[in-house]
């Protein structure tokens, strides 16, 4: 919003008079800040790191900017803060303590945190998973490895994943995968919308128009009870070559056009309950009998012995998984909305 | 060991058998058993999962199945016992529950591991990480994703990793990398020895011969203390056009050889001091001031702001990373043995 | 179609016997042979490789065996023969005279062709490129690789290329690019219909069911031309999961609508003209003036400079790419049916 | 060497300035030119492409900007005179001509190499294979590629390869396979001597340190006669943690031991002769009998038929690939030199 200046004490003079401007347009527009941030990997202190520096000084650099940047936020009202860690990771690790390095960066969120409420905020705090680019290795490689890191450090009442669909497929999982992990571990906040394409291996921050992504991806948000801090943000760029003024029009219509099909497939999956109903009663066994036994936690490993030694081969238990017919009715319901 | 029969109760009877075979010749000959596991992944039972399936009844005969190979694995004197959960995962998320699977997972695990501790069993349980292969997504995708789980159930005071080489890369970490999480988090356990090819994209399970990756490997075991009730392990087979008989011999000698040498560099690496000395100073400021006292705890985010403010620009904190200059630091070691 | 016999002389007669019985059966019903092929490498004789193997008498045997199956092909009126590579290419280069296999390789296929039109066979041959799998190294790479290899050796008249979407993707390359090489090339025959996962490194020969993926081929085969001899071939396997018999219908209805409904969009997309229109403008300055005299080959390299110093800088000559826009266009096809 | 200003006049003209200054450098010091090439990549002008470019206005630019390029090579003596495509490609083919794009590439190469020999250049001509970035799909994708479009064009007689190690890998191959290829048809010239990190998927351009890379290189340059016009130029930067003035000297002294490690090792495998002796008797079977007459063109299709039937089964012609052995050998030659 504001760039940085010949030290911090300016710098965050400058910031307040640009969130004054912002504070003042958004009463009079009534647009809402959806979260904020603090760019803590682009200036050359950074290239280390910032809350993983080996430096103590460029952790304390870090920990004043992001201090700063939440109260910029809780002044605008945001209902989110995104820690997004491009340089949080390491280029090799012939030169990296990475034990101290993540510890170092448990103890920065704990501050944040413990800061931020101090101060009255209440939303969501925002980690956004990327696995690499620009470093080698970054720490918060996916929406699994992360929600690893903050229970280890008692983190995850406060942080939910900021989920981009480009870095989950860095990460060689689907977008949909990333956001089912997070909503299975009740993690799920917000969404940096664009596209990657699978063949290139790195953030191309395409606009998404893929109708297959969007549509599993609002799938994923309906069934996790929607947004409630959190919300969709682009975070794409028009392609090089696409350099003409309306051409930000046209990928914003494209990427905006893409997600509202999207919505409605998913919410069409949902209505139409075929695939909702298939994986109830595929998993119908857990329900009753020895499988409402096994999670009651009335089941021994010496009952299940039992049973198993009497029962003799569980083959014909199984059903088809019905990976084709399911991919079928998915087409159905996308090309006849 | 021995092949699965008609039906469970015969197919432990003739495991009995084998296993009393076996203790014999391990009583004869001295020779220990490094760990036991159960294939809970070939069989049409598992088509959809062992403790992860759809199917109540198959679970039940998974732990049936388990708890016969942790009884052999005590027999033998195992210690360690492996899941390698080749079938845990998901072909489509379509038809996938993955929060029930997972919590049923963990069920099983303690239930495991609450029987073999009843039976005296004091090694360790391994979990082996991959992200895929034969399934499309295998819930345990690498360290960082796998120790995020045994905290989220309470699981890891009793299971380590058993790292394998072509796994890592597999999942896009250097064999280093994921030694080093396990390593960082206090649960390195085994190795199985192996290499991939990092221009294919699945386990091609080849015999060790590249020295940098043993030597690096060696260098993670050497720092986490060695092994302690695990060991390395070939898990890798002669290529195909190696079929003659004296193609096996010559490849356990590739492999042992390269690990022997990748041992003799570790241990001069650790010796020589350059790189381990790197390290130390380039974090030499955790030790003294805003540092200690960071880590410490002993600082709020007001205090590193009031430092912040007060020290200015702190870019000349940060020496370089010198990458290259320790690549040929580890090249003058290995190659001047 | 019949499996190998003790030698070559009885697994002819037994292949004799059933290509009666398929002639039969094709006279009865009116199916047609679209093509040919022989299976030259499974058998362990192909291990490193059947035209591109060390062995001269392995070499030989795969004449014979092409030469038997070229009969076959001839006798039930197919209009294609196939070659894939499976096993043509290396393990390593360590023990591999790549010139030679080459060399041998199209020597193997000049055979095959003065064999094969010598007895009336008035089809086209294929090459199926694949990168890799089993082999680490296919030499039949790509479209782009095999379309080299074909001019180099003066085979470039008899054969074109038989695509397989899954092969495509493993080769870094879109289903759409390979098809559209092959169309520019002229050399565009017959398709392997499946799709890949592009976030797994093997060939899994999925069903295909997306849409934008069979939209895009049939758009490259409309354009070029349709086919001719060739046609589309499903080599696609149910996943494992999907085991229950009604499973291999479902699969081939699943794969057959998505090619369908392709067939629709890219018939759609060329009589709705927005995208190809847009391509002419786009190149509409290689049809007049300066772009017209390079074409013609009446421009020099001094004209161009001449042209290029009084002209100044022509940036402004471009427009933007639309990238963008032209898929949102294509979704507006797809899903307005 | 010398910025783009307001216009070509000029900008050729302080180009001038600017070789006068090296030429007269270069006989003081004695130091060559290894290779000229210019940059059409960078300016918004050649955002589509430059030789590829839809606007003929580009191309004609293009041909000057390369004439000029070239009439300063030959005056400082180069022997050699890059091509780098890497804005010859595509962004998605929704927007693509691909087949005019091409034949518009080889129309550039001709007209240089037309005029560059009037002017009396005598050295090479090199393409410098890339897959990818910054376009989605480059066309000189790999060695292969390249050298089926210059036969294509009947451009194969004046240019050669200029490998670089990065992209060799981001096309999902070896160094060593892409020199290979260029050897093995005739087209190997020069070397951009770098790496990359095959678990990252861009061009990371690093200082080469692997030493089997650059063994495997050297050994691919000594079988190609060495280098005739072409030589080894580091296209490499160090890392941006490495930003002390020094790292440029340690990363160079780290990339040219690398190299030379390497050439000693490459000229111990060729003298110690394992490797080649095992290649060679491993293809022993084409230098006589029915090897030697299907080489000489003597053996048709039915002599080999008729071979293969008399001969029976062939498996026990072949041996074993011994690839666990060879790597065994060079690891033997690397760590004992």
């Amino acid at each position: 919003m504001s760039p940085e200046f010949s030290n911090l004490t300016e710098t965050n003079e400058k910031l307040d008079v640009i969130t004054d401007l912002c504070k003042e347009m958004q009463d009079k527009t009534g647009i809402k800040l959806l979260w904020g941030t603090a760019k803590c990997f682009d200036h050359p202190r950074y290239m280390h790191g910032a809350g993983t520096s080996p430096s103590a000084d460029v952790f304390a650099y870090t920990a004043a900017q992001i201090k700063k940047a939440v109260e910029a936020t809780v002044k605008l009202g945001g209902t989110g803060y995104v820690f997004w860690g491009g340089r949080e990771g390491y280029e090799t690790l012939l030169n990296t303590n990475m034990g101290l390095e993540l510890d170092n960066m448990a103890r920065l969120m704990h501050m944040v945190v413990d800061y931020a409420r101090s101060i009255g905020y209440t939303g969501d705090f925002y980690i956004e998973p990327k696995p690499k680019e620009p470093t080698k290795h970054q720490y918060d490689f996916d929406v699994a490895t992360v929600v690893g890191f903050l229970r280890k450090y008692g983190l995850d009442k406060d942080f939910k994943m900021n989920v981009e669909a480009n870095h989950a497929t860095l990460a060689q999982h689907t977008f949909q995968h990333e956001l089912r992990v997070a909503r299975e571990n009740g993690v799920f906040g917000s969404i940096d919308a664009n596209q990657g394409d699978t063949l290139l291996g790195w953030d191309t921050d395409q606009f998404p128009t893929n109708v297959y992504d969007t549509a599993l991806c609002m799938y994923e948000v309906l069934k996790a009870g929607g947004f409630v801090n959190g919300g969709l943000n682009f975070d794409a760029k028009a392609r090089r070559g696409s350099f003409q003024p309306d051409d930000i029009f046209l990928s914003y219509i494209a990427g905006m056009d893409a997600f509202a099909l999207g919505l409605r497939i998913a919410y069409k999956m949902i209505e139409d309950g075929r695939i909702d109903k298939f994986v109830e009663d595929r998993y119908a066994s857990w329900t009753t009998g020895i499988g409402a036994d096994i999670i009651a936690g009335k089941a021994t490993i010496q009952d299940l012995e039992k049973y198993a030694l009497e029962k003799g081969e569980v083959v014909s238990s199984l059903s088809s998984g019905r990976q084709e017919y399911l991919e079928t009715v998915l087409n159905d319901i996308m090309f006849s909305l």
